[in-house]
């Protein structure tokens, strides 16, 4: 396939059109040295139409109802006029075998209203790295469609979670009683991640557990200084089946943007994460250099042993690499 | 001062000579460049006699009476037969203004103790990477020297305690009842690196609210998936004023050791450990060139800002800086 023109792309995505959307957003995804170089093209065109939707990371443990409870909210937020996009990011498994997420059936209700939700399934697998720079650049190709609610999506098996945390403005855990291993597979550092937990399947004959989980986690909660020092995260019970406490996750997730609208909030936040994008892009790709350069392989291969061993301070070992990288 | 001869000290550490391993962390403190050569021959010769020790990290936030409780876990680590060594990662302040660990009237008993037991102040300040690699190679002499438990104690204000558990083999969290400031200061992600969590003052009128504190530590650490698949972080009440609940803290230690003996336990997390030291000082040590070099300074701040700014994608400042260090 030749590279699509990113001009002609560009203008469809200014203009609010969805199929162009759906284009680019394939384009991103191309690691094609031709397509690359559109997609930056492409990119340059879009950013200063960028940036303005609020972005929102969504995890959840297998079986707590994570389809259903996007649905629900992302029904709501179409209600209250907005247009919503929806992005997975599922770094387990390509989207040709058994992907946790990528199923092209799901939400269809969000996928029947057309023009003004946007869902797309995970990209196929490979790296977290370059997962995430191509959801980064998804959320921004969405943003400039017009699109002002992204929701990017994760399936909460402690891989993702992270890189999804840092790509959004704010990240919402959504948890479910019952089963005792889904809520006790956590893994650790989710829960801190959170800005709003949501206790899902808070209904019918689940809807004591869900009381009694609620007060767990509120509790763990209050043990930990907030992540942002203008918001204390809240807990909230919902059930996406009766459609109830869906308006009140959304109503705090406005008062989370509300409390962060200075420049020390959310712009802060995504500017510190774009920071540190970077240099763990530069790592990666360095690591990546000199282990598979011809000329630094073995040499990079018998370093990195010899400091797991003990054999090399990390210092040293890193003073040789910079050494050899710098070279005048 | 001229460089200590570093085989001279050398044999003092084998020798399992105290005055001589007081030399040899100053040598490792300095920055001079004459004097980390002598280090790092020094650090060469010590090597294949280090790693013995079993390294605990502990941590607290002020006010829960660190001092007092390693002063009593000291003594008993002494009496069971062992050679003690304390160390303190103190990033946040120089020695010579208002230090919060690097008081050296701390630990007199331990400090009379003679050749069984090492205490050192920590270094003077300076940023927390350089800490961090001073005490892992004083680590390293404290073992050539044949202490064979080694704790490394930070102050628990949150910048520090990250390092120091990854400079360690285990991670003791320290709090305490009362204030309820201090508890609700501590930040996220400490409690999730905790393998055991310690309530100090459980005694006297706080007996009861070291109680709930534990409830509350129990149930949240419960929540989340253990750090190590072969330990689940047990909650311990202790009393240092009382001298009770110390033993069971070192048994508790004891045996997160033996169920970490195998080839996966701590052998692999050190691995683990010197792996991402080595990269993070490749990166800190990349960024600072960059940022200093006056070939590449302004360019590096302009591109930095660019993509702080949202004008210049992450993965492509990184291209752009790969292609500038890596070019042919």
């Amino acid at each position: 396939m030749a590279a699509p023109d990113p001009d002609q792309l560009a203008n469809g995505l200014l203009g609010g059109d969805t199929r162009a959307l759906a284009r680019a957003v394939t384009l991103l995804e191309s690691t094609r040295a031709d397509h690359r170089a559109a997609a930056r093209h492409l990119l340059a065109r879009i950013a200063p139409n960028a940036g303005n939707a609020v972005r929102i990371g969504i995890s959840g443990a297998p079986g707590v109802g994570k389809s259903t409870f996007i649905e629900a909210l992302g029904l709501h937020v179409l209600d209250a006029g907005h247009r919503l996009a929806v992005l997975a990011v599922d770094p387990s498994s390509p989207r040709t075998g058994g992907s946790l997420l990528g199923d092209k059936t799901r939400m269809e209700r969000l996928a029947q209203e057309g023009g003004r939700a946007f869902v797309r399934p995970s990209p196929s697998g490979g790296a977290l790295g370059g997962v995430a720079r191509r959801t980064r650049e998804a959320i921004l190709a969405c943003e400039a469609t017009g699109f002002d609610v992204v929701i990017i999506e994760t399936v909460g098996t402690g891989q993702s979670e992270g890189a999804v945390a840092h790509l959004s403005d704010l990240f919402v855990l959504l948890i479910a009683p019952g089963g005792g291993d889904e809520l006790q597979g956590l893994k650790r550092g989710i829960v801190e991640l959170a800005d709003i937990v949501v206790v899902n399947k808070a209904d019918g004959e689940l809807a004591n557990a869900a009381r009694r989980i609620r007060d767990d986690y509120a509790s763990a909660l209050g043990l930990m200084r907030p992540r942002s020092p203008l918001w204390q995260p809240p807990v909230l019970p919902a059930s996406a089946l009766e459609g109830t406490g869906v308006a009140e996750v959304w109503r705090a997730i406005e008062a989370f943007r509300a409390a962060h609208a200075g420049s020390d909030g959310i712009a802060a936040r995504r500017g510190a994460q774009a920071r540190a994008w970077l240099w763990e892009a530069v790592e990666d790709g360095l690591r990546d250099h000199l282990h598979r350069d011809a000329r630094s392989r073995r040499w990079m291969a018998e370093l990195e042993r010899q400091v797991m061993a003990g054999e090399l301070e990390p210092a040293d070992g890193a003073a040789n690499i910079l050494k050899r990288i710098l070279a005048p």
